[in-house]
């Protein structure tokens, strides 16, 4: 469950509770700076913008987990050989492009540590990369170069709102979240929206903390937070290839290592609602909180298949209670998975309704009307008649944090998780049958 | 690739070509009654059709593959018994409502089969049943069974079409193919058009010869058959409660068993690209050759994670050459399940380009036009704008045969696979988001 329940009336109301969220930690800085740039794959003038993340002083305490895609980006596998260093200044970050497999990507994103570590008298290898946008096309390196300069000037310890909103790509809104311990805190930011179903790591998540955490502790903390969070949702069942959540400490405030790492679960679990609930086109999030499996795979995955079940996903558009689609989820996952469990025990409710038992549906005319108003309740927008076939979401923040609540026993044994997913809709065809154009 | 490459201008010319393929081989006969029913779970008045293929001599060759999924529906559970039973002499077939972990389903689909032996002088293990539509209901079975001897008595040997049309839901068009083998013929017939990636086999089809080939023969080549089409497909990753592939011998005349098997897989082959292309609105077929594969799973799942891949899917529809995306879902697979094998010699063509080699993308502004003007050319019809927020397809007929050609070499090794997909489409979400309203 989150562990907020907000609801928005409008983008002003939302922009100042981001706001409120956005105080950084002590010790860090934000700056960005905008270029304009034309690709030489398909040129078309588009505009970047570039994020620096900036310790005051380079820190040893840091941690990183990157995408498992077998073609990870050049700033993924930069992102790796950094773990090794001893300490980590800077985090640079650009949108439009994620220097996937571009022609000598790996030279491009090490002049831009370069120009970076540079400006703020660090080395390159202090500086950590990170790219998002489309894959296969080569960064527009000189551009990037001559920006540098401008968003280390811009440089603020004021706010990560900034940042937020720089890391942007198709994401309706900045995400942030942020959580107290004693004198100091964890901020996240986080970028979505598209690509979203992370194997181990997830999009581009930056974790600020001026709580003094030793590396290897942290590096743990992130592995079990991240675990109990990213991984555990889907919005298109698609990995990107530049999957990446960092984590660095100041390290000002002395804490306790468990107080620690309950708010930085708290602050991914919370970021990986926000990414789910922006997610492109998404209309409803779909909350599966499966119990009563044999182990923890089983558990997992049934989460995921359900949520990942097109036919479920476009059924939830519609505020179709096509419960039969979520049955037939379950047993293509498990047929074609773990043949051998039983599953005479499955039980399902949905918004609280039991909707399966002991082998059958269990609906009635009286039931269809509450599971539809049950959906209904848990729209974050309706889709509006569209001028020519293009759809467009008609807000630009999260007006509630309800959510469609399926809870699936297996009856099977004691494991358990809770997966977070999206339904499939228009809008979401529109942002990406025509992204580029 | 296919057996053939058709166009046709209208419907009225697919109709004629249709009605050419449609003749029914010797020893075959096929009927269908209309009834109208208000469900019990969601009141509204519906209309559906059953389908009756009777043999004139109940036979001992027959064989049938049925759906993984580990909820299958009542008729498949019949189904699985049935190939025990030393002859079958017919099949049931209703529309609308699928039959699947309804209360009493079993009883249900038993009672459907008694009517059916009856009219026709059969025994009720001698008939196979079989149901496609929503997941979850109750058959209307006192309408059903009125309905029956209208059926049979509408039984003639003239042509198959009537069934390929009785057995549609969302198709948008009957899928008819044959084969000739000297004096017989195979001809199946197909019902797609959603929640179709068979594992195993798949939604509805009905494979009649009178070509004569015992059982165990008949069983042996069937399953090679479906394992070289129907498990090559998916339009939306989903895998049906009740899928089926039946094939039934009349015996009537002679043949060499690997000229018959040749004819079955032709056929089925063919109606396993036609349910694609009929998909749930499908505006683009695509096929994936792979080649280099250290064995056949991976050529297999290589075709499938890129047909699967909803990013990948989205970019096609939009006649938006992302081949990024394509890479990410390569990336996607291989890291999840096959993360140690080599991929430096991937070599990925797409309408007969190079996009990707020794690593890296080969992308220009040149190329991308010419892979814009191949989506087009494979186009089946365009959205056109629509009516409030739903979308229908423009045509109820396939114009042409033309694909989408990706060619993926892994340069591992020798094994291949063909994986036919689909792209995602306003049309989809439009049939899925109020399929039952």
């Amino acid at each position: 469950m989150p562990s907020t329940s907000l609801t928005f009336a409008d983008a002003s109301e939302h922009r100042r509770w981001l706001e409120g969220q956005a105080e950084l930690p002590a010790g860090f800085r934000v700056g960005t700076a905008r270029l304009a740039f034309t690709p030489i794959e398909a040129p078309k003038p588009s505009r970047m913008t570039m994020t620096v993340i900036a310790l005051e002083r380079p820190t040893p305490d840091f941690g990183a987990l990157f995408t498992r895609n077998a073609f990870p980006g050049a700033p993924v596998i930069l992102g790796r050989r950094r773990l090794a260093e001893p300490t980590i200044g800077a985090i640079v970050v650009n949108n439009k492009i994620s220097n996937v497999c571009a022609p000598d990507g790996i030279v491009a994103a090490e002049r831009v540590c370069e120009a970076t570590a540079q400006a703020l008298g660090f080395t390159a290898a202090q500086v950590l990369p990170s790219s998002t946008g489309v894959i296969g096309w080569r960064l527009p390196v000189e551009a990037m170069l001559e920006a540098v300069p401008r968003a280390t000037a811009a440089l603020s310890s004021h706010s990560v709102l900034p940042a937020a909103q720089g890391i942007m790509t198709t994401d309706l809104y900045p995400k942030i979240r942020r959580a107290r311990v004693g004198a100091g805190s964890v901020v996240g930011i986080a970028k979505g929206a598209g690509m979203i179903e992370p194997n181990m790591a997830t999009m581009l998540v930056y974790l600020l903390t001026d709580l003094a955490v030793p590396r290897e502790g942290l590096r743990a903390a992130l592995r079990r937070s991240v675990g109990r969070s990213f991984t555990l949702i889907s919005i298109d069942s698609d990995t990107s290839t530049s999957d990446t959540v960092v984590a660095l400490s100041s390290g000002v405030h002395r804490c306790d290592p468990n107080a620690f790492e309950a708010a930085l679960t708290t602050v991914c679990q919370d970021l990986a609602e926000d990414v789910v609930r922006n997610g492109e086109g998404v209309h409803h999030l779909l909350r599966v909180a499966v119990r009563g499996c044999p182990n923890d795979v089983v558990a997992r995955g049934l989460g995921k298949a359900v949520v990942n079940s097109p036919l479920v996903k476009a059924a939830m558009a519609g505020n179709d209670p096509n419960v039969g689609r979520i049955v037939m989820a379950i047993g293509k996952h498990m047929g074609a998975q773990h043949p051998g469990v039983d599953l005479s025990g499955l039980r399902l409710t949905l918004g609280g309704h039991t909707i399966f038992d002991a082998g059958a549906f269990r609906l009635e005319a009286g039931v269809e009307a509450a599971l539809v108003a049950h959906l209904r309740a848990a729209e974050l927008y309706a889709s509006a008649a569209p001028e020519g076939t293009v759809f467009k979401p008609p807000v630009s923040f999260p007006p509630h944090e309800r959510a469609v609540e399926l809870q699936m026993d297996l009856g099977a044994g004691s494991a358990e998780a809770t997966v977070l997913g999206a339904d499939l809709t228009h809008e979401y065809i529109s942002e990406n049958a025509d992204y580029r154009s």
